[in-house]
């Protein structure tokens, strides 16, 4: 018999407390998102293998299923596999339930994803996303590139531990390809993977490759890179690349930035243009966004995404334009759990304890219980006589609020004792006022 | 490119109005159980593969992972598997965590559990799964078990339709097995399984499984399936087998189903003592429980359970019984989204619409917007002036109620349209009673 279970790397798993705050964490997103009209999805964790490949992704990363003991007719289990992101099972669902969904489809998704990836510090093989997406069919406003982005500041702002500045750093692929157009660029995808490692690997690296990979002279590999990194007023942006994209795309950021702010206003808005901003995904077209904490930028960015022209390319013939963002939950968790308030949860929502001292009194401490469940209170009933002093030290461990606690003679007397567990104080009182002794005590 | 894409059999998904109210349900047996001081939990995808099969369970059900295109090093991907259950993590869990809980460890659990078989109606390859335990050191009460099935009767309540009869069935491993004693026969195991499958295989296959598997004498199986299948007092049992296995299941039984209803008070009690339920799987040591709904006899048991005296024994040296009941998810809802109030539930949350007749009024229908989100009402806004009878069309396809509306004169005047979009109704009214009117519409 095996005395000690090992974790299996890679696949975190929460204590109670902590699962209780991620949880906390999830209801607030999704009231947000809710507000703003977006629906919540689920997928199936699998999806064929060759939707999941469609797109040249690194196949290697994939997780595939094989029925143990089974070999040859495996009812298709070798077709499968589980899902690397929430972006494939959005494009395969919408194409799948074309006839079903009403467009624009906005939707929420918060769902774990698997990597086959070597597990280190912040990167794990099992983890959750918190997508938010809007579809539609037939032209996509950019007011949706702004409302996506004002619902995901908006979420971030209800997440983070107050006072914790965050920067969602907008650009746009149209203005970056129009700039690089202007540098001479040779190879634009090459040159947008360049910049969108510039954070990585530093000015000089980034200066290196978009002269090798991206094809741009060295000069203007050096005048671009300075361009990027200075902070730039959009307006004056538009005499340095005069090309149509660049314009078109100075002029998309700039109504994106405003429409996102009028969704935000009256709350402050922590969004600043930022060209250094490229994203690696080759399906992006128009807005793109990363967003930093300035209190732990060792996370990078925990809320990335942008817009796409067709998100189902490889699966339907019809073209489904879109904007979506996504929010690395698992990888920012590990940081929130750390901050206040998560890190003072409480391993039970129960706030108060009705306390056993009596097998025979059992039917009137369920009574007792069962009242104040009825007004609201999470009770926790302890169903034996164990020891009082351990069952008032387990449920403080937990972090319930209070102890109701009656012996046979309280009992015939109709009265109870309530004990605050964090301060040790204890009250007695008339059954009858314990209602609305607890009631404001808990508010 | 496919135009279209075919589901994935066995793994079902649901439409917005479907997973909504999938979501409502979960949401509701979720507030049950967490007013009874149970916690949530998630745990990884994966388990080990010797975890998983240390019980000698049918490993031809299991899903194994494989790493697409890797062979060799995997890292570990081949040891791992996708869990089929929701009580082997539970019992892993607890007992690689054993240091950091509090016991009692009352836990709940929604989640996903997959299965490798050939797909029929109701039976699925992934479905959903709602557990919820109660697990202990050292000894375990029995109101333990009478919380458990306590909490699972309210929420089975809060669940179904209303109106609805359900039965949970309650019945004694003790007792069976003591009675299986006084009527002879010598495997016990195998007489249980022949029990648990009465309902699926009728009373004379039962009979020669009993006599054949169970090692029972003809008359005796006989006249056992008689006493079983009859409503029979408990008390009236003390009588026919007095082994004292049986004394000791009848007075548990009588027992947990008087704390049980206690529980319950003043809620009326589906909970009936039935002598044929005896569940397939060999942990059960005392209490066990099926449920059937009268309305819907072909979905089987919704809710199952039972004591166990150890959780994980193949896990941990340390002995942890609990209590445990299972609701099957996905299998009730496939019945339950054809039912009141489930069957008419909206597509979106959304309750207001404002919609869009000019792309110049977008900061002002983005600030109406979020003056009803403010209050509270999920609002979904139209972002591109379409045609107004469109806009209209689709929110009422989702469910939406009411939508605001408002042209450039109307803004001037600062009026707002406030349409009803089942009745077609329109008012006209001074945006600044706007929320007054809304507010009560809604509630």
């Amino acid at each position: 018999m095996a005395n000690k279970i090992t974790a299996i790397s890679g696949f975190p798993e929460y204590l109670p407390a902590e699962q209780l705050a991620f949880n906390s964490i999830v209801s607030k997103v999704q009231a947000v998102y809710a507000a703003f009209g977006y629906v919540p999805l689920e997928t199936a964790a699998v999806e064929r293998i060759d939707t999941l490949t469609a797109k040249g992704i690194d196949s290697k990363e994939v997780y595939a299923l094989r029925r143990l003991n089974v070999e040859g007719d495996d009812d298709g289990a070798k077709e499968l596999a589980l899902r690397f992101d929430l972006t494939i099972p959005l494009a395969r669902y919408v194409s799948q339930h074309y006839a079903n969904l009403v467009f624009p489809f906005r939707r929420y998704q918060v769902q774990p994803v698997w990597r086959g990836e070597r597990p280190k510090a912040g990167r794990y093989r099992q983890f959750h996303q918190l997508d938010l997406d809007y579809v539609t069919e037939g032209a996509l406003p950019l007011a949706a590139d702004a409302e996506v982005i004002a619902a995901a500041h908006q979420a971030l702002a209800a997440i983070l531990p107050s006072g914790t500045k965050f920067k969602m750093r907008i650009n746009n692929r149209k203005l970056l390809q129009g700039l690089l157009k202007t540098y001479k660029a040779k190879d634009l995808p090459a040159a947008i993977r360049a910049i969108d490692n510039l954070e990585k690997v530093g000015a000089d690296a980034t200066q290196t490759a978009l002269v090798q990979h991206g094809g741009l002279p060295a000069p203007q590999a050096e005048a671009l890179l300075q361009l990027l990194r200075e902070p730039y007023p959009l307006e004056a942006l538009k005499g340095v690349s005069t090309t149509p994209e660049a314009q078109e795309g100075i002029a998309e950021l700039e109504l994106v930035l405003t429409r996102a702010q009028e969704f935000l206003a009256p709350r402050p808005s922590f969004l600043v243009p930022d060209l250094t901003i490229a994203r690696g995904l080759d399906y992006y077209t128009g807005t793109v966004l990363e967003t930093t904490l300035e209190a732990a930028p060792e996370l990078g960015s925990i809320c990335s995404g942008g817009r796409y022209d067709n998100l189902a390319e490889s699966l339907s013939s019809r073209a489904l334009p879109g904007v979506g963002v996504s929010i690395g939950l698992s990888r920012l968790f590990a940081w929130l759990k750390t901050q206040a308030p998560y890190n003072t949860q409480a391993a039970t929502t129960a706030q108060v304890l009705v306390a056993n001292q009596s097998a025979d009194l059992m039917p009137y401490y369920t009574q007792l219980a069962a009242q104040l469940r009825a007004a609201g209170i999470a009770t926790e009933q302890v169903l034996a006589p164990l020891k009082l002093a351990t069952q008032l030290k387990n449920a403080a461990k937990k972090g319930i609020s209070y102890a109701v606690i009656a012996n046979d003679e309280e009992q015939q007397k109709q009265i109870v004792n309530l004990k605050n567990l964090a301060t040790e104080k204890q009250q007695t009182l008339p059954l009858a006022e314990l209602l609305k002794t607890l009631q404001p005590l808990l508010a």
